[in-house]
């Protein structure tokens, strides 16, 4: 990192990154109190309370009151970090991330018929079933853990870009355009998220493409039925 | 937008956002001044301050000193926006970031001669001059301006998440690795370019797509010898 410049805690804001990523820490690991790492990286504790602020913000850490300061699970991605709050046109908005979604994920889910861990598996196939549970019963946590299980997938491909970006796609589509979600069948998603799972828990990347393919085709048919609706 | 639970100060940054998009203002044009602003949404001017100040973190407004308030270049995109300052090996995110433009822009670049008008044809036929002309003079410039290419045609693909993502991938690229860019090889390039450029014009999509292809297959390539030189 370039330091020249910079003022004292966005300095030691880039030295706490660099000691996240010497010390290996994970999503919900704890930071070191305020104490030990201003003595560890030998700067004042005001300083670490700034640049620990600093990281906050940045959706780099996170302070829970009397509890610590931890890895954050936002894993550094900005709120909105696309901007597209500031996007007119909600539902074409949706309709162009969902364009970059069919042309991502069937590439997303062939990686991750490749490199899936049996962990790695495991977590997508519970999530798929809480999908299959939470459907009837609580629409908000489906949505959740349908962002849920096409990140795990995206992790499982073992693309570091695709595991950060494949959320935000996903999270965006939910979040400016609720009436699309709720127009989405059931039954397609149940059967297709099995075939998706089955295919990469045999490392067939061709059946795990297609049965995301087809996932995304009837997907996008549902959003275009969905606008045709809202226009008549 | 969903004001309960929200402070003051963020309800009036939604309430300005809100402004920006009902006065159709664009990248560049100036925000009332503060007393105006105050009198128009009918708020104090300290609390329209704190929410400017803090649309301006957000990167939606820029502040200049004694100018004014401006709808900020960077279209409320987050510094860093996916968080890849947080990733360990700079070389597999590169290569990893690589794999989605693969994928992306051949499709962007159809999309770009199926929807591009006459002004951005020319906007884009511009910077691939310049980049020409930078290419054996000025090696930081000449990345900026191809960045600018790409997010051109971008834009003219008319998909406005496209628009908000390809730059942000293409400009993490040249931020996490430096000596990719510098192994790039120019007159593969500055062909791929012009070609690029034709097809565009003529609105031609699988010419477009095709050598968009092209040229990322090349990048590509040229990745990869750069990567086994490094580990030579």
């Amino acid at each position: 990192m370039e330091n020249i410049g910079k003022k004292l805690p966005e300095q030691v804001a880039d030295t706490i990154i660099e000691y996240i990523q010497e010390h290996d820490l994970q999503v919900g690991d704890r930071l070191p109190n305020e104490y030990d790492l201003a003595k560890e990286l030998n700067v004042g504790r005001s300083t670490i309370r700034e640049a620990v602020r600093s990281l906050a913000s940045r959706n780099v850490l996170e302070v829970r009151q009397g509890a610590g300061t931890f890895i954050s699970k936002k894993r550094g991605i900005a709120d909105d970090p696309l901007g597209f709050g500031l996007v007119k046109d909600t539902l074409k908005l949706t309709k162009d991330l969902f364009e970059i979604r069919y042309i991502l994920e069937p590439r997303v889910a062939a990686l991750a018929a490749a490199n899936a861990s049996n962990e790695e598996i495991q977590a997508i196939d519970e999530v798929r079933l809480a999908i299959e549970k939470a459907m009837d019963t609580d629409t908000e946590l489906q949505l959740n853990l349908d962002v849920e299980f096409h990140s795990l997938i995206a992790k499982a491909s073992n693309n570091v870009a695709m595991h950060h970006l494949i959320p935000i796609i996903n999270e965006s589509m939910f979040l400016y355009n609720d009436g699309y979600t709720n127009q989405r069948v059931k039954e397609e998603t149940i059967l297709l998220h099995r075939e998706i799972v089955a295919a990469i828990k045999k490392h067939d990347c061709d059946a795990a493409f297609d049965a995301m393919t087809v996932h995304m085709a009837y997907n996008r048919m549902n959003l275009n039925r969905f606008e045709q609706e809202t226009n008549k």
